[in-house]
């Protein structure tokens, strides 16, 4: 199916020039492109794509099948056909046959058996995420870098905006590395294609999309990646390792190249406004009791950019095709979980309907949005929470911009009444709101924000506070690639500088900071604080599944501890720049029992619980022993 | 009963002297002082109080009336008496007889018909409430500015810490003036009496009790004021005219000199440490899913300052006396509504007890507390709250800090993605959380803040927004003596600075500020924008009950709009410097049908609605025509 949308469009200015050729209906597509036997869900709405194809009356023939409905777009080019799939039918290939006076067309389809491989595991608190962007993390195969039949046939490292040829294989080529790290889950920005040409993305410059996020075709992954074999490829060796995947979903909109925008089923396919209208980016209005209809239409059907055409998720037909999109990558690429972009810009009842599906089909599976919102109140309406009000989404999980931002502003700024480490203090007294709030995405930076390192001015001290919070409290942790090698800088002048080559994945890179020798010692001391902490994490239950408690920040400290019914671990945190000794009667409730502990950063024994040194800007985690 | 205490404490220093007269015991006081017939609880627990009342057998004979009970304190100076009281009990007075050994002593106790007049009316979104302080409004009796037999025998009104003689009856004198603001209801800082020496408040301070917030009997109201029989009378005069009583209660806490401080019941009547501790004022423990049982008892049980003793609400006699006293309270001196001082710092579950008990006795009176909070998933704990935790609280209303903060906020800052007028925006976004948001009482300042004027730089046009604001939005408005007369200050360098004495109040005052005469015209100004759109609220049940729509604020603008079935109020708001020219379209959901308005304001007439001109730093208030 490689390159069909253009194959086909050429096709089509053939036809257009002979009056008899154009009444002649075929089928050049049909979405999905394949399906299962035994599913939960029995319904499958097929897309049928080609010339006239919805002049044509459809039949197929294969037992357990039954085509139930044939519903025609306004766009005589589609036709969408539903059917349903018993539960006892066979895998097996059959025949779509349209008939249109003395003219029959057929395309054939494919209902698999359901992959026997590991499925839709999850993550979850036990996991350690690593978000990479593929151009950027290493590039294993330079064959795959460019094509020339594609709308954007370069790849050039030179340019921050244009593809730099980072792909899957590259990223096959240092699993070890991420796993040294203590990673078990990978999440990168999209894999599906976007063959598009460069984009206006602001006045100085022509962008490509190689952040992956510009989707022109739904059911093939970027050749320049690897292609859809090559992600079922990849998908399998990180199963075989024991690494999960992660799929970045987007539904908000698609680039103005995708082959459904240049050629609309339906005129409602997309939210159209009289002239251009961006979003208001603003997600009050979804829950605010006192909002306008004109606030939450400005927010979900206003455009993210002018060549991002916003998708209408009130077309039924376009929400059963996302929603069939999803199961199917989940199914066809064993995906664990799902990131969804732009959380905030979708309908709500759409988002649900989405959610349940997959949850159906894959009932392990995680979810977590980016909804980029600025308080628990926001945050917690966009995930399964316990407030009493109209919408109640049943998103499972969400990115958890809230802690993000308490932990950078907790090293930023000086200890107040509400300042200081009183900030992730307090962000966390609020996770009475969410359902389950160990379902939570954790980060301290992503492809979006200032790179962490550059926030807390490139201070190593602090770094290591942030990471050990990231690492020790509740949620789900991820990671923003290369910040473990102390990758810096801003989004200013633009994001390509939060998106910069890993150094060392790119043919000619003359350092490779994948390897200890190739690291700074500063380097290397960050890398090696992130790994100790995360294996730590990895190998003890009581930083995943343990209950927390936490206690009143006093004088620039914060201490909270995780514990179970094996271990208990201590965080102590003394923010202020000078060494403290902390009386620890405050924490009786907590220490009883043991009468020493052992720093699991440092490997150092304590022998004493009455006082504890907590030196200058560290945090330190005790592992309290009987 | 007046003065009882100190008499007392005299006579028990007379009885240690011999031992014979120390067996001897006697009541001295019984509290409740007195009781009704024909309260929906039938049960009432008597304090009883005298040398060695504790070894007294006692007895009670009237009909409907039953003892059920008589439990000792752990001081023998102390005995409860469990009394039933049966439906159909007929007010009367009764003998309460104590024996013991050849001695018996007997006090009388009266159960009164209840009041026919206005009971509990509770306050609402109708009313405006005016909140000022007794000691600092206006001087109507200066025979009772000081009394020698109290411990602060001193009225002097150079000195701002100290008694400056005010009394209800120079409220009384003044209600003219609050009515023609518009004001419907009063609400004043403590009137139980505050007998007690100076404190040292800071280091460079003694102050008396001239707030009230320093009880040191529940059952006297300060004669400094005008006592019990004047406070009746006050009540009164306040309900002929149409106005409404709220009393300030404190439960957290009472004056080291309360006569049950010095003389208590039981050890755990008020909490101890073994070194002074004070509260954390950290109210997050009381929601915080990880909270510490030790941060709770620190923000609960440690005191608010070294000479106010802090309550333990667990002591159950204790918890029933001060249930006891607020219905005491609101039966005799017909209240109408309780503000609760403090709210955050007791227990929970006695808040909530209290709270029931008294809607049980007055259903419609409304209880609004102070927490002190800075966000709304804190401040809708303390009041009813669509928000499934392990405590709910039953609290009608609450004040409305948060939006405080959000109006004083818009003011000072600049327009931008989170700040100006996004803050009060923002705030009411999250009103989902609250089960009534129309029953937080709202303020633009208060006898514990900047005064408003000075937090806005002085600027009248930032004067009138918040105003604007205050008495358009939801909510039940308050206001602070003064404000109206742009009375000003800061905290800085004490809180006297903002409870300064009403221009006008006092005998030999220069200036009157009760009168338009007596204040310049940017005072006339200031009060009549205040008393034109109280009034109008007043007026206008859209403004009190009408549903509420607002907008995103765009360019520094912020439109929200009053409708009910007959009208529809518009209130546009522009932050900025200069004018702006609305383009109304993106209102049509609340246009629709209007096509010409008038300003409520001005009185101007407005002839069309395409488009309309908010000159700068101004919020018009627009309603509606067909």
């Amino acid at each position: 199916m490689k390159n069909r949308p253009v194959f086909y469009a050429l096709l089509l200015s053939l036809f257009a020039v002979s009056s008899v050729w154009a009444q002649t209906a075929s089928i050049q597509r049909v979405d999905p492109t394949n399906w299962w036997v035994g599913m939960k869900n029995p319904n499958l709405q097929l897309l049928v794509y080609g010339p006239q194809a919805g002049s044509m009356t459809y039949s197929i023939h294969y037992p357990g099948v039954k085509l139930v409905r044939t519903q025609k777009a306004e766009n005589p080019d589609f036709v969408f056909l539903d059917l349903t799939i018993s539960a006892t039918t066979k895998p097996g290939r059959f025949t779509i046959t349209g008939r249109t006076g003395r003219q029959t067309v057929s395309h054939p389809y494919e209902l698999k058996a359901r992959t026997r491989g590991p499925k839709a595991q999850g993550v979850s608190s036990a996991d350690f995420i690593y978000l990479l962007m593929p151009d950027r993390f290493a590039n294993g195969d330079p064959g795959n870098d460019a094509f020339p039949d594609l709308l954007d046939p370069k790849a050039d490292r030179s340019v921050p905006f244009l593809r730099h040829g980072g792909d899957l294989q590259g990223i096959a080529n240092h699993l070890d590395y991420l796993q040294e790290l203590g990673v078990t889950a990978l999440w990168m920005t999209p894999v599906l294609v976007n063959d598009e040409t460069r984009k206006q993305e602001a006045p100085d410059r022509l962008q490509a999309g190689y952040h992956g996020y510009h989707f022109t075709d739904h059911y093939q992954v970027d050749r320049r990646f690897g292609g859809n074999d090559g992600y079922r490829t990849f998908a399998r060796l990180l199963h075989q390792r024991g690494l999960k995947l992660v799929q970045d979903a987007v539904y908000n909109h698609v680039s103005d190249d995708h082959w459904l925008y240049k050629n609309q089923p339906f005129k409602d396919w997309f939210n159209q406004w009289p002239t251009y209208t961006g979003s208001s980016h603003k997600e009050q209005p979804l829950y605010d009791p006192y909002a306008s209809a004109a606030d939450r239409k400005r927010l979900l059907d206003g455009w993210f950019t002018p060549f991002l055409p916003d998708l209408n998720l009130l077309n039924p037909f376009l929400a059963t095709y996302l929603i069939q999109h999803a199961i199917w990558c989940t199914e066809l690429f064993a995906l664990d979980a799902w990131r969804v972009d732009t959380y905030k810009y979708n309908d709500l009842s759409f988002l649900n309907r989405c959610n349940q599906a997959l949850l159906t089909e894959f009932p392990n599976i995680h979810i977590f949005g980016e909804s980029w919102v600025g308080n628990p109140v926001a945050q917690a309406f966009f995930v399964k929470n316990k407030i009493d009000q109209p919408f109640k989404s049943n998103q499972p999980g969400g990115l958890d911009f809230v802690l993000y931002d308490a932990m950078n502003a907790s090293l930023r700024e000086d200890f107040g009444w509400d300042t200081g480490v009183n900030r992730l203090y307090q962000s966390l007294t609020a996770d009475g709101l969410y359902t389950d709030p160990q379902k939570l995405v954790t980060f301290l930076d992503n492809h979006d924000t200032d790179r962490f390192l550059s926030v807390i001015g490139e201070d190593l001290a602090k770094f290591k506070m942030g990471v050990t919070w990231l690492l020790t409290t509740r949620g789900i942790p991820s990671w923003y690639y290369g910040t473990e090698v102390l990758m810096k800088n801003t989004k200013n002048p633009s994001d390509a500088e939060v998106r910069r080559d890993f150094p060392g994945g790119f043919p000619g890179d003359r350092e490779n900071k994948f390897t200890a020798q190739g690291r700074s010692s500063r380097e290397n001391d960050a890398f090696n604080f992130v790994k100790k902490l995360a294996n730590y994490r990895k190998n003890n239950p009581v930083l995943q599944s343990g209950k927390l408690m936490q206690y009143v920040p006093e004088l620039g400290t914060y201490v909270y501890f995780r514990y179970d019914a094996s271990k208990t671990v201590m965080v102590a945190t003394n923010s202020t720049e000078n060494e403290i000794e902390l009386d620890m009667s405050r924490f009786s409730e907590r220490t009883h029992g043991f009468s020493k502990a052992r720093n699991v950063l440092t490997d150092e024994a304590i022998s004493g619980l009455q006082a504890v040194k907590l030196p200058a800007k560290t945090a330190v985690v005790l592992e309290l022993v009987r």
